[in-house]
């Protein structure tokens, strides 16, 4: 199955029992996982000898990776690195870009750098980006999607997608210029050149710029800070508050009033409660909260499973 | 009343005589209003001792003096500022949020930030935040929709919704990205922190940092010259220009030609002979101009009037 | 015919033989424009009495050139300049605003500034802006489209719309808050203000401040490099990937992936190859590639032809 019509690579986390998967005992290829006692998953890129370019291995493992996540109410936050010195050198062009499969027709293909994107946008528990080093190409287009990035101040960082003859894929073209805006975007989208991370094109895309050896254990204490502190809930929505927003100021005063409504009656009660007595809270709310919202999901989103992937479970 | 189903606080300014109203004879609550020689309506959030948290009585009084300016012709500017050392402490949790009033269905609550924001929007004169200090929550959300952004350098500033329990609410979710990027949105919203004004996350939001005394005396010099040099028929279409603008670049080409149509006809006349005697003009437009142009409004917005607030005037 | 009524104003582009074009020969009249062995095409704003102001002889001369750029396979990216020391003034109010024509009718008037913007936004080629020094106005609003802008640290620029009695024209409504952001747009559209192009609001739209003489060798030193190593299939998708944006994420994957589709059976095999065997890349895909993708192009668009232009080609 190439990379290009992987979309939901195991359905079976649609049935199975997320709050009981034995992240250590699953046979994943080509990243690791770990999942720490503050609820905190650790998604690590693993191929360190070919500088983690990403295969349909892969692609497959962080989506699953992603899915569990979602699913699983002990994660509160999921962290992505890479192994060794690099965080991802973009495509394994070993294996050629998947589209040219010659049994693929055009409405077939799915991009398979967008799945990986597609799962961390998805994903309803905080995501952090910890790009330890070098990141082209799907690379950086997967982590666009992530809700907070930290990169070291020595990474190489590029879209070199018009030296290769490709475009902008992995939903890149809706969320980079977004990030940083549509004059960053064009420059790094149409000269496909590599920057230092420290380039002011890219400033706006970094909320920390690290040492090398800084950047994991400042992403994993940041994601244990967060999901210690914060309502899931409240982190949950303001993402797709941000990534799902109305067309308008006014319709989205409507929405954001629905949820506050909502939240009032849920984890706002122990905020309101922790702030009068000055203390931390410690929030009750899961992702059960959102699917009982009489207004969630308020968007509607194409369906992107593929021709040759009917059957499978729609993500 | 609570909060929650404010929305048009005072629909009198719908027929009363905003061009005679008298400012100081009104019996403002949480607010102080002021109308200055040059047109300039100076707004002041009045709870000093609370650090002016945001109450019922304080989003009405925004509300209405924000509909007033719009309606007087008296009035080219508005300055909205805090009394005391801070902007706002965001909502006064001593009264809870009015959201979880037991009487309101899902579909009848209408935040009370959003009211406040929306009147900022919706205001047709040039809006200038004053942020003399610390501004949080509502204290933020409320002035993003204003035009132009003054802070003082020893502010503090953040979104605490997620350590709350609540969401993004007042439209922040639409505007914020807009403003300051979705990577500095998202970072402010995610972990709800509160940062220093100064912060590059927020760098975007300001036009001018300045030090504590210096913030209210430039927003008013500001103000003054911009009412008096530029014309505010000018300044009321580029806002909803910049706000309400269509899908498409050949939309927007569609109806900037309608714009520069009708304004050719109208201040441009002094504006292309002040230019070209070389002096400052005088512009005689007003509010009443945007009323006879045959496209405006462009834009259509969804009611957001309240199932409890039938009947009073929409906004 | 006034620069209200121009749209497209050679009709005989869409038949001429652009390939066989004989740039030198034709009678340009306020621009010059020449064409390199490196298929940059160099368009010289050319008034430099008049500090190159706009009239509706630049107005055609521009969109010609540029229609005839986008339609020549000689032609690989396009350098916008200016002669003289100004890049350009703004409007030739001498003639007054060409919408004052008390012939038209407001559906009737087309923004002149907007017929370039336009023009340049559709070129499939790559477009530099090598602002050479001041620019105001239209002379910032045609430039705004391009891929990269390159300006002088000397330029003084600005929108004075609003001390004009005018408005924000040109599509500027749309494409400026997109390159610097709604708070830096909203300061130069409301304050309407000159400022040095070093200013901080203005510094997301320039990919490079440099000394005045050396912005048209660096901006045809970039043209040319990346008009050689670069695909231009690539780079004309990418430009409108990043315009022309699907609404949802989802649907930007599913548009990218049919992107990656046709390319990966075009241009990426001499993409794949070249690094594969640690060359640079001889792509051979021109627009006709564009033309056959199945996909291309996905979106639709007002038409902007006026009423008095009907009978002319469609744009």
């Amino acid at each position: 199955m190439p990379a290009s019509v992987l979309h939901n690579p195991h359905p079976a986390v649609r049935t199975l029992d997320a709050a009981a998967f034995d992240y250590k005992g699953y046979g994943w290829r080509h990243v690791t996982v770990a999942l720490d006692e503050f609820g905190v998953l650790l998604l690590t890129l693993n191929r360190p000898e070919r500088h983690n370019a990403y295969t349909n291995e892969m692609c497959h493992d962080i989506v699953f990776a992603l899915e569990l996540a979602d699913a699983d109410p002990r994660v509160k936050a999921v962290v992505m690195t890479g192994a060794g010195k690099s965080y991802c050198a973009g495509a394994d062009l070993a294996g050629g870009f998947g589209a040219s499969d010659p049994n693929l027709s055009l409405n077939q293909h799915r991009d398979g750098g967008g799945q990986a994107s597609g799962a961390v946008l998805r994903c309803r528990k905080l995501v952090v980006a910890a790009v330890n080093g070098n990141a082209v190409g799907v690379g950086i287009t997967m982590i666009l999607p992530a809700d907070l990035r930290l990169v070291s101040k020595d990474a190489k960082v590029g879209l070199p997608f018009t030296k290769r003859g490709i475009t902008l894929e992995g939903m890149s073209a809706y969320i980079l210029p977004r990030l940083v805006g549509h004059a960053n975007a064009l420059e790094i989208a149409m000269t496909g050149d590599v920057y230092p991370a420290t380039s002011p094109k890219w400033a706006q895309l970094w909320n920390q710029v690290l040492p090398a050896e800084e950047v994991l254990p400042t992403a994993l204490a940041l994601a244990r800070r967060l999901a210690q502190e914060n309502s899931v809930v409240s982190m949950a929505l303001n993402k797709q508050l941000l990534w799902r927003t109305p067309d308008t100021p006014e319709a989205t005063h409507l929405l954001d009033s629905k949820c506050i409504y909502e939240t009032s009656r849920g984890d706002a009660q122990e905020g309101i409660k922790s702030f009068m007595e000055k203390r931390k809270a410690q929030f009750p709310g899961t992702m059960k909260d959102l699917e009982r919202f009489g207004f969630y999901p308020w968007w509607t989103q194409p369906d992107v499973e593929g021709t040759k992937t009917r059957g499978l479970a729609k993500l």
